[in-house]
């Protein structure tokens, strides 16, 4: 199943060409193309510059009583619109400058140019990519109180009713669910996680409006020192003196295999004269399927495989990247890399069927397995961004570790598939030395083990925004 | 219905603003936009540029043999591609450039591209529109025996099995029907006409390549003198030195406003500086859904509004636009506006709903109506084209003609939907005095009179290409 994919020892190698993508020479991109960021709230220079020029921070200033005041006044407003978890995440997401250049929910130019174009044109008229719609939807007794009403801001709340941010210069316009799954996923299959838990029983309005968040979103779950906002990430790389900057998304644990990808990819770019390429490992944060191991679960596994000395603390910065998922393929898989534009990478590893799942009626993948990197390698506004294809790789039994695939000793590679991992992990048996920090492997095992009933009965628990 | 939009007299007003899009000034359009074509082989100057720079015209030459050559080759071949009635019109609509710097039937990378950015990047690295696939299937049989031969060329036959083209340097991949469907129209409802007519019953697996036509594709219909291509209108705005081309695309009669609409565009084209705008008036002439208004008919009712005077015969040109119909709504409009820039068209006058029809489940439109507007004017590789928007008019009835809808005194207007219109065509009615020229009226009138079944049990016969 392609949904496990990236959990298995069938991963690819770095196909890393002594060429940069579409003929830029390395040395080019590391001289020329990192200007410092034009933001005045973007406080981290030497990087890539955010799209459209500055990251946009939306959470108002601690200082000079702006929260205050906008606490108040979201108090007051007349017009409360309900976040839900995955909305929430997407006000952190925006909040955060992440989906720069957008300044809140989209309205509908922008949602259009997602849908349509899978980029916006900014205010300079150039095209930034954007390929999810990143929304925010009103039922229709809301849509009538607002419009009769005239309002122009409106308050966002979370479910206890308080206030979060508010919307302002607000735009409602039509929800055509069925055109927006269509345009975004490819199908409109019932059964698309996101869809159900996110749109399926969502309002047939949208609204889209400049946002302004009253404090940063947190989670309370032990987890929060690990979300970095995209500023504090160009902070940490800035510190680090790096001058080339990897992103690697996961939302499984990190075998030996991926750790063999990233540390071979930091190889080659000293080789190609990069001084200190630092590592982005940069797992999903936001609302996965039911079936996906948990947040907290991988994040205690990472931490392993960094204690463990499996990743090289030194040139690896962890942190989590707060979208909710989408499984959308090819579509998604820009905006995952498009984001960490965002937080100052400009390289990005793509793997096999990035944000692909299996489909949700037939017995196929929902997404063929390569079109995420063929559209990723064509995406309009990424040309900054190096894209970094990876091929398959495996067990190797001759060596006894994960090693890049070798087709001319192909009989002595093993593909271990993701059902094998799993049924492993829940059946307390180990995987082939080598194939995982034995630390990693033991929470993944703990995992296993603690879930009762039976894994797909229950849908997992997760952290939701405090 | 919006399928019937274009019918009535629910038309829209031209909106044209002193300043033309995206900013540039009108002077700047007409002195700096319109430098001659590179294509060696595109025959007319001074004219806006081809997209990618030249007119890809694939017919074999007449003079030294080509023909004669690519006849004897495609006859050898052992692999033989049947081409159906929608196939032939894209080998027509290919072969003649309107789909440049398409070389012909889409590769993957054009495929995925046109799917999600409704743009592909030419050779230069340029985006240009490409909003609709025109791609070729094959079933798994023909993949198979292709691929276990080796071959890099194949025939494209009629239905009588004659040699029509040679597609070479071919690239076979899969045809995710479903993907391409939602991608393409947003929807994958059941009864979609051009997929009920061209994708439901085809293979599964998609063939790209470059195109070479053995000879000029005619249909013999006594309509081919209409049936100009894009090199072929470029000769004929430059013999009349066309300062300025405006394309008005039609599959429904010309009634009275829409003349109005074109009439006041030339007008105010003229006062904005330009010595001789031209329109062309281009009716699409591939594939439509069975209740739209065959093309003969059409072709008829048009030469009586010439005929009669309602449009002015030295400022208009009548041509076909040879593309199939696919009703994908603000995808479609960007290939139909596309496509005219290649025929050398540098104002695109769009309407409400433009290729938009009823959803064919739900009883709605199946697009919003201005959405098509929106996405024409923010569409990735038409930059250079001039979008018009035109708004609603209808009958006055004081003025006892089709007039500009003057909200101020609203009532004097009188909106004659397209059910109306069609039913007093069939019963023989005479609509208000002036909302069409008597002889058109009478051609719309004959053919509602011939059909005998009553319409919409059978499917209406249209010429296919001999």
């Amino acid at each position: 199943m392609a949904t496990q994919a990236a959990f298995l020892v069938k991963f690819p190698q770095l196909a890393l060409s002594a060429q940069p993508s579409r003929g830029q020479s390395w040395v080019a991109v590391a001289a020329g193309k990192v200007a410092a960021p034009r933001g005045v709230r973007c406080r981290a220079g030497g990087l890539i510059e955010p799209d459209g020029g500055r990251l946009m921070e939306l959470v108002a200033p601690e200082q000079g009583g702006r929260r205050a005041a906008l606490r108040r006044e979201a108090a007051a407003l007349p017009h409360r619109v309900r976040l839900g978890r995955v909305e929430t995440e997407w006000v952190h997401v925006l909040s955060e400058g992440w989906a720069s250049p957008l300044r809140g929910f989209m309205r509908e130019s922008e949602f259009l140019q997602a849908l349509h174009f899978n980029a916006v044109r900014g205010d300079d008229g150039k095209l930034v990519n954007m390929s999810v719609p990143i929304v925010l939807a009103v039922d229709d007794a809301q849509r009538r109180a607002i419009e009769a009403s005239g309002a122009t801001r409106v308050a966002l709340v979370d479910d206890h009713d308080r206030p979060v941010a508010v919307l302002s210069d607000i735009e409602i316009y039509k929800h055509n669910k069925e055109e927006r799954i269509a345009r975004t996923w490819g199908t409109i299959a019932r059964g698309l996680p996101y869809v159900e838990e996110a749109i399926a029983n969502s309002g047939d309005w949208l609204i889209g409006g400049d946002l302004e968040v009253i404090e940063p979103i947190k989670y309370n779950d032990g987890l929060d020192q690990y979300r970095l906002s995209p500023a504090q990430l160009r902070e940490e790389f800035t510190r680090r003196n790096a001058d080339a900057v990897f992103a690697f998304q996961l939302r499984n644990p990190v075998h030996n295999g991926h750790a063999l990808l990233m540390t071979d990819t930091r190889r080659r770019l000293l080789e190609m004269g990069y001084k200190n390429p630092v590592l982005l490992l940069h797992p999903l944060g936001g609302f996965t399927k039911a079936d996906d191991v948990p947040l907290s679960v991988r994040m205690k596994q990472h931490e392993k495989v960094l204690e463990e000395g499996v990743l090289n603390p030194e040139s690896t910065v962890v942190a989590i990247f707060p979208s909710p998922m989408h499984y959308a393929g090819p579509t998604e898989v820009q905006w995952h890399a498009k984001a960490r534009i965002n937080a100052g990478a400009n390289f990005y590893i793509v793997g096999r069927d990035p944000a692909g799942m299996s489909h949700p009626i037939e017995k196929r993948d929902l997404y063929d397995a390569d079109h995420g990197k063929k559209v990723l390698s064509m995406a309009p506004g990424l040309e900054r961004l190096n894209i970094l294809p990876f091929k398959v790789a495996a067990y190797d039994t001759k060596q006894n570790k994960m090693n890049f695939f070798d087709p001319s000793r192909k009989d002595d590679f093993l593909f271990i598939s993701g059902t094998k991992m799993r049924s492993l992990a829940k059946n307390r048996e180990s995987p082939p030395d080598g194939f995982m920090c034995p630390g990693g492997w033991k929470v993944l095992v703990e995992y296993y083990d603690s879930l009762t009933p039976p894994e797909g009965s229950s849908k997992l628990r997760e952290a939701v925004a405090a």
